[in-house]
C-alpha cells in the first residue's frame, strides 16, 4: 500500500515541513498548491529563494540584514549617530523601525545569552559593539532585547560590561501591552507595571 | 524610515506569504530562516520545487498525482479492481490509503459541486469516471467525499447520476469520530449517529 507519496512530492514535501511554523499537514496543502500553481507562480518562489541566497549579506557594521554594506541605515545621514538600539534579530529592526518613535542606530546581536543552547556572550556580536561605542558621537545605547528569560539575562550582561564606559545605557519599559486587559495581565507585568508607575 | 525590507528579502517574504496557511508574520519567520540556512538546505527545497513542477502529472485514469501514468495504484494488479472510491483531491487518497482498510482503485473528481465559487458538475473529473464504469469489473462506487456542503451536494449529484447503471453506490458513514466526547458532539453528527446506529 501506497503510505507515502510519490518521490518528487515527499522530497517537496519534506522540504516545506523542515521550514520553521510549518507542519506536515500545511507542509501537504503547500505542496499540493505548488503542483496546482501556475509555472510563473513556482518559478517566483524559486527565484526568490536563489535571489536572497545570492544577494542579501549582513552590514558589517550593525549586523542588519541588507543587500549593500553598510546598510541603508547605517548609510543614512539623516539618521541620530548619538543613539544605537541594540536588538537580538534583524527582524527586530523592522519592529522598532514600525513604531516610526526612533531615529537613530541599530546593532544585531544575532541572538541572547541562552545556556540551555550553548549561547554565551562569545557568540554574540558583541566586539563590534565595541568597537562603534569608541567613537565620541555615541550617547546612548539602547537595549531592546526579548523580554523573555534570555533577553534579561543578555541585558543584565550588557548594562554591566557598557555601564564602566561612561555612556547612557538604557533599556525599554515593562508594563502592561496597549490595549489589553488588567485582568487577564500576568502578575510579573503587573508588578513590573506598578514598579514602573509615572504621574498621570 | 525604512518601514519594508530590502528588495530582495521583502519579495521572498511576499513569495512566501502567497502560499496557503502562511501569513505575514510566518512568511517573514520562514525568509530569515533561509537567510541563515546553509546553500544546501536552500537549494534543496529549490530543487524539490522545480522537481515536482518538471515531474509530477495527474493520472490518466484516476486523477491521481503521480511521476508515471497511470499511477501506481492504478498499475497495481493486487489491487482490487471491482471497486472504485471516488475522492475529491489526490491528498484524500492518501487519507484513505492510511486506513489500510482499503485495496479497491480510486478516482479524484479533482474538487466539489460549488455553486458559490463557480463549480459545477461540468468542471470536476465525471466523464473519465463514467467511462471507467463501461468496464463490467466494477462492482461498486464509494462516495467519500467531504462531510460538508458540498460535498453532500456532490455526494447527492454522483448518487443520482450513478444510481440507474445498475452499480452500487455507497457512501461513508457519518457518525461520532472515534475519540471524542458525546457532550461536544454537533447536533447534526449525534442526530446521524443515532440514525445511523447499529446493534452493539
Amino acid at each position: 500500500m501506497a503510505l507515502a507519496y510519490d518521490g518528487a512530492i515527499q522530497r517537496l514535501i519534506d522540504a516545506f515541513s523542515a521550514l520553521p511554523g510549518i507542519g506536515p499537514k500545511g507542509a501537504q496543502r503547500i505542496a499540493f498548491h505548488m503542483l496546482s500553481a501556475s509555472d510563473e507562480e513556482a518559478s517566483q518562489l524559486v527565484d526568490a529563494i536563489t535571489e536572497v541566497k545570492a544577494k542579501v549579506r549582513f552590514c558589517d557594521v550593525c549586523g542588519n540584514v541588507c543587500e549593500s554594506s553598510p546598510c541603508p541605515i547605517c548609510a543614512d545621514p539623516r539618521r541620530d549617530r548619538s543613539v544605537i538600539c541594540v536588538v537580538e534579530e534583524a527582524k527586530d529592526v523592522m519592529s522598532v523601525e514600525r513604531t516610526r518613535e526612533y531615529r537613530g542606530l541599530y546593532h544585531v546581536l544575532g541572538g541572547a545569552i541562552n545556556p540551555m543552547a550553548n549561547v554565551g556572550p562569545a557568540d554574540l556580536n558583541i566586539p563590534k559593539l565595541l568597537d562603534r561605542l569608541k567613537s565620541a558621537e555615541v550617547q546612548e545605547v539602547i537595549l531592546a532585547l526579548d523580554p523573555n528569560i534570555e533577553g534579561e539575562a543578555t541585558t543584565t550582561y550588557m548594562s554591566r560590561l557598557l555601564g564602566p564606559l561612561g555612556i547612557r545605557v538604557t533599556r525599554l519599559a515593562s508594563g502592561l501591552p496597549v490595549g489589553s486587559d488588567l485582568e487577564y495581565a500576568d502578575e510579573i507585568t503587573l508588578g513590573r507595571a506598578l514598579a514602573g508607575r509615572r504621574d498621570a
